[in-house]
């Protein structure tokens, strides 16, 4: 048994594989009169390739059982995948396989709930890991063309929480 | 002073002036191995006007006084505006403006916190209407040309919560 500890998610520490979308450290521009901050364009949106569309989806995730097993990697090679959560709920986020097998290029974080994640096109991650009943916006691709890759983890890893 | 009545949001209710953003009544898709449900493409996204891009960003919203005395209306004439809640908390939505002044076609809906709103590009709407601090992801159009119209709003008009 194998395991990989996981730690707190940074935007520096997950820049190989995507954006982590926070506002934290940004500033944002006052609008509606003082009401309103935003923060504008937090992830790249890569979803055109092969005439494909971005869509709005919510996925409604449940709970693992620790200690988290990892089962399978998975990748879409199309088009970028944004997670964000509709509730401020840490959960665990899985990159860094090179569908090779070699695990000791894994990675895990913990978002701490105000965080999303898009994971860039092509990057290998495992799917959703959330630790209570959580419910999570997702911008990805629509359209046709083969855009799901799996590659399955064959030897035992946990991972570790902070 | 005039008066107008907020309603719960239904996607019937809203339909002329885009999506409603939920789950309710939906079937989701099963996946990763029945840890998740996937409910796909909830609204349109319609952002390519004029060279756009999709654009993901946060609002922080500040929660408005009550009684809520509507200010302005603003549309976007190059795209939609998605606005999901990232806290299950109520709030407001004003539309139906024609930009005319004339009042007698507003309507007001309270999201129950689990339904976001995606307007529909060029629909009046009031800028967000929080009640408690909030946070919502938003999905609109990066790019240049003129995309936001305002149009004041001139009477004394409230909003009463149901």
């Amino acid at each position: 048994m194998q395991r990989i500890a996981a730690r707190p998610l940074t935007k520096m520490a997950f820049e190989p594989f995507g954006d982590v979308i926070e506002t934290e450290g940004l500033m944002p521009r006052i609008i509606n009169k003082g009401f309103a901050r935003r923060f504008t364009d937090l992830c790249r949106v890569d979803t055109a390739e092969a005439g494909g569309t971005t869509g709005v989806s919510i996925f409604e995730a449940s709970p693992r059982v620790l200690p988290i097993r990892l089962d399978l990697m998975e990748r879409h090679p199309l088009g970028s995948q944004a997670f964000v959560p509709l509730s401020p709920d840490p959960f665990v986020v899985v990159v860094g396989w090179t569908g090779s097998g070699d695990i000791a290029d894994l990675e895990a974080f913990v978002s701490n709930g105000r965080q999303g994640v898009c994971y860039a096109r092509g990057v290998w991650h495992h799917p959703l890991l959330a630790l209570v009943e959580q419910r999570f916006l997702v911008i990805d691709r629509l359209g046709s063309g083969r855009n799901l890759e799996e590659s399955p983890i064959a030897s035992a890893i946990t991972v570790e929480l902070p």
